[in-house]
């Protein structure tokens, strides 16, 4: 069953990331830098690459690869929760190539910024901590129960 | 010519679905659940397999397909209006496979969830309600004039 | 180094565009209608067909293309600022086909609408201009500083 918290809006950031950034570490940075602990981010722009991963759902392992090639960001949606404490990203993101192919996966370090433009909200409520989730494997959001 | 009219925020849910949830179904009943009359959701994660939908825009009819796989949801977005008088949601899905290419569609029922996060957004505003559009074959939204 | 402003929501439209309209156009006009300069919108629909563009990353130039079949919107989004002292559109948008192969790009002229709902969200805040940029040859967002 689902389960869900209800928050508030406090404030929403447009920003622009810079040319040459790490995408993920760069709003990783924001985050931290304004103690963000619950937050939604949606953007658009361009990498000059991407670096991404699927998980794998038997093995429980996400497999990393790499698209080298400029590439315009179609979509990046994320969230910010906390995890051991701290301002955590788990973002997406979509992308297209020259011909209009698009490709897409769990966006990770290595995604390199060729520009970026995004909206960052943060909300109040109850915190959401990721916690260690057995059937899945993946750190998912607990919501203080 | 376009139309359109204003609402305000009134709060947010941040949630997760449950491994195995039917990922259409289950936001379909939060939203009964909980009444939202009007409303938007983004959402991201991955699913066991996918079952999506094209409009085929001459035969006004809805081809349905599988995609029988584990796949990333790069990106879930949907809205939440009136249709009959209750709660329905329309949303649409991009998604992409091991290797990075992304596939997407009308999202239908049964598509499996592996783990979902999401961002329901609720609004106060004039009810926005779905009715038989002649043009497109498709119960469209009508604005209460 | 990334750059932001804080801003606050004023209101939220939903709406939906008509048959055959210019996407990108009709989108422009209602924000230049409602003199929104500070905005974001998230959609969803489809199309009758796309003009899309990718840019070219070392010539600094978009390289426009047209998709000539019917696609669904999996996803558009985009944001609202001031380009030239108007309201300027940036939008990018994935598509799907009929197989659920997805495609993608910075939307052009030249997209017409079979069917699209959207959420037009529009903030108060420091105006957020459009200037050229060396590094990219795009018109990237300064901040009043």
């Amino acid at each position: 069953m689902a389960m869900m918290r209800k928050a508030k809006p406090r404030e929403v950031f447009f920003g622009r990331l810079s040319h040459g950034d790490d995408l993920l570490e760069e709003i990783s940075n924001l985050c931290l830098r304004e103690n963000i602990q619950l937050g939604w981010v949606e953007a658009l722009g361009a990498v000059k690459k991407a670096r991404l991963a699927f998980y794998n759902q038997e093995t429980h392992e996400y497999q990393f690869f790499q698209i080298d090639q400029p590439l315009e960001i179609t979509k990046l949606g994320g969230n910010v929760s906390l995890k051991d404490g701290h301002p955590f990203i788990h973002a997406h993101i979509t992308l297209s190539d020259k011909a209009g192919n698009a490709y897409g996966g769990h966006l990770a370090a290595g995604t390199v910024v060729f520009a970026c433009e995004f909206k960052l909200e943060v909300f109040d409520g109850p915190s959401i901590k990721r916690e260690f989730d057995e059937a899945t494997g993946l750190p998912l959001w607990t919501m203080g129960d």
